[in-house]
């Protein structure tokens, strides 16, 4: 008995498979500040939890396979904020914004077939497609231009006869940046002359600081055929442990077939979908909150990266991460370093080794993401244990 | 933009695709006996629902990507019971059985692979597989004999140098076969001698009837490598809507590739594994009435379709499903006709074709899964519906 070479191929996730060497240092009584990961600590809106305590149903049930219609309504009314103009039937529940593109790689991508990304990319995007035998090509992008795109021709190179798709995600998980129009155009144009489909996670949409104004996918109409929007609630109303996702296209034939998936996993959690129908009428003043609040992370964590020594990272101006260059051998032999040998006053930290967040070989070695998810006084902590482990790290370079 | 060649060979789902005709059925103010889906009208045991009314967190963060470690062990010492011995490092909690099986797939088979089945088989199997590029092979059971396995030379004929799993259900949907000791030794012989993987889908294993003893494939000690035990909370807690799911084996080796997906899609939802922890605690008077319940069902629906001319199946022992062969042209046009043509006292009764339950082209198309989750009165007034549907039928045969 053999295991498939897809799965011995695909990665463990950057992001949590360096845990073990977290608990043993837990259990060796350190602290350790969790960068390494995007769980948020903003409330959940309580309204959320109030349908779990005013659930009265005495059996709990399948739902439909699309989704409860009164969350798919919900999104619908939610996406004419952003201008974007979607149909129930354009729209499809899922297990997370995870299950939404798993399924819409399946159902664009045969094996054998590859996808263009961005990369850095969210590290995961790698191992959906790596399990299912899809490729994604990265089309590098540096820290030092606030890993923004580079010139058309750059991304125009990696498109071969097997590219079905190009993803991104915007704000991008892991690098912080957003796109601008200009460079959203381009990718519509690219997608546009070579057939492709854009597949548009934008789970971070309202995380967008300085005054910056989002422009999703969803509103460039000459595209919206080949558009397909990842969703979440997951970070929007930090409700990660609810795994709520969506898919959303014009492209109806699109969702049709990937309702067949939907189908066999016949629902999504039935409870969840009635909590997430009330996180979407959410007031606005919410996100004005937690928006100040993060962009207040982002400006210490950023003001501290920028002071360090040799560490190489633009401002990033949207999601909740930064991702940032050390002088470092290999970061993650820094992350293990700093849970396994290093402690200043008892405390450590935890970061994503940059490396998984690439699939070209080689790239990302001495880089680390980190998600400014702590408040204020923890982050300025963190910082200082990140700046002290720096300078006693044996392998800096 | 064409979609993937693996989404469009993939089928809809039979147990869910015919809704359509119900909704205009139900429109049209016609009632319908829901017996194409198998969810149960059982309470859900209220402990889950009071770990809803009591969650005090006010974040809902993630879970481990492996599951709550409480759920992970009240799975450990439910198993106990059915004397099979897991540790914790051998399960992993899913979205559903469905990702469960899906998960389990990818590992085990590349694309082009096989996985052989008794059939009719659960059609959802087909729709993973598929999905994923990979084929499954029916091995034909009969009506006429209870859908019992045929002698070993017939199952061994189907297996093929790519072929990598054998995958069952037991006790079966759609047939209500709980196999014998002696197939699953037959079976467990089988897998051993052409080294392949044993996918055994056991979320009925409580759905025994007539006093029948279940053994799970977990209990065969010798083949403990090959064996991935698929379960869910439900039909067992009758929670269809939480989506817990689980995966079990003794291949450490096999959970750590899994596990590399079940980190990819982060976790399954907090609170609902919560609830699974209180599940697992429900006694064992709650199965036996339960049970009783389902026996009683099992027996109006089974003698009536005995005194129906021309309907062919035996007594089914387990799981809450019975197919039958009926006298008709074709099972799916029988349905159609059900719902749009067809009324008896302004009520009519909804199906599942058999037909999707096979991968054999050409197989079950009389064939249908009747699931018997209504209470006695609906129970005996959906047989006569059908009764009188079959005699006026155009197309009978």
């Amino acid at each position: 008995m053999k295991f498939s070479n897809r799965i011995t191929a695909t990665k463990a996730s950057p992001i949590r498979r360096l845990m073990p060497f977290a608990i043993k240092a837990l259990n060796e009584g350190k602290k350790i500040y969790p960068l390494n990961i995007g769980q948020p600590d903003i409330k959940t809106p309580p309204s959320f939890f109030k349908v779990f305590e005013d659930f009265d149903k005495e059996i709990l049930a399948y739902d439909q396979s699309q989704g409860n219609p009164d969350l798919i309504n919900a999104i619908c009314n939610y996406y004419k904020n952003y201008n974007m103009d979607f149909e129930p039937d354009e729209i499809l529940i899922t297990n997370g914004g995870s299950e939404a593109i798993l399924f819409t790689i399946i159902a664009v991508c045969d094996a054998g077939d590859t996808i263009i990304a961005p990369e850095p990319f969210y590290a995961n995007y790698n191992g959906f497609a790596s399990a299912v035998d899809v490729s994604i090509e990265g089309v590098e992008t540096k820290a030092e231009e606030g890993f923004h795109l580079p010139p058309k021709s750059e991304l125009v190179k990696k498109i071969k006869s097997n590219t079905k798709a190009l993803i991104i995600s915007n704000p991008s998980n892991p690098t912080g940046v957003v796109y601008t129009p200009g460079e959203l155009k381009m990718l519509v144009e690219i997608c546009t002359e070579h057939d492709l489909f854009i597949i548009s996670d934008e789970v971070y949409r309202e995380f967008v600081y300085d005054g910056l104004e989002f422009k999703s996918m969803g509103s460039f109409k000459e595209a919206q055929q080949r558009v397909v929007i990842i969703d979440s609630i997951s970070k929007r109303y930090s409700a990660c442990g609810a795994r709520i996702g969506s898919i959303a296209s014009k492209n109806k034939e699109l969702i049709n077939e990937i309702m067949k998936l939907c189908q066999g996993r016949l629902c999504v959690p039935t409870i969840e979908q009635l909590g997430a129908v009330e996180l979407y009428k959410t007031s606005d003043s919410y996100f004005r909150e937690v928006n100040a609040e993060y962009q207040k992370r982002r400006d210490i964590v950023y003001n501290a990266l920028q002071k360090m020594d040799g560490v190489i990272c633009r401002e990033p101006k949207g999601a909740f991460y930064v991702s940032a260059k050390l002088p470092v051998d290999d970061a993650e032999k820094f992350i293990i370093w700093c849970l396994e040998k290093f402690e200043y006053n008892n405390e450590t930290i935890m970061m994503a080794p940059l490396e998984g967040f690439y699939s070209t070989e080689g790239m990302g070695i001495n880089g680390v993401r980190i998600a400014y998810i702590l408040n204020t006084d923890e982050l300025t902590k963190a910082m200082s244990v990140l700046k002290k482990a720096l300078e006693l790290y044996p392998g800096r370079k």
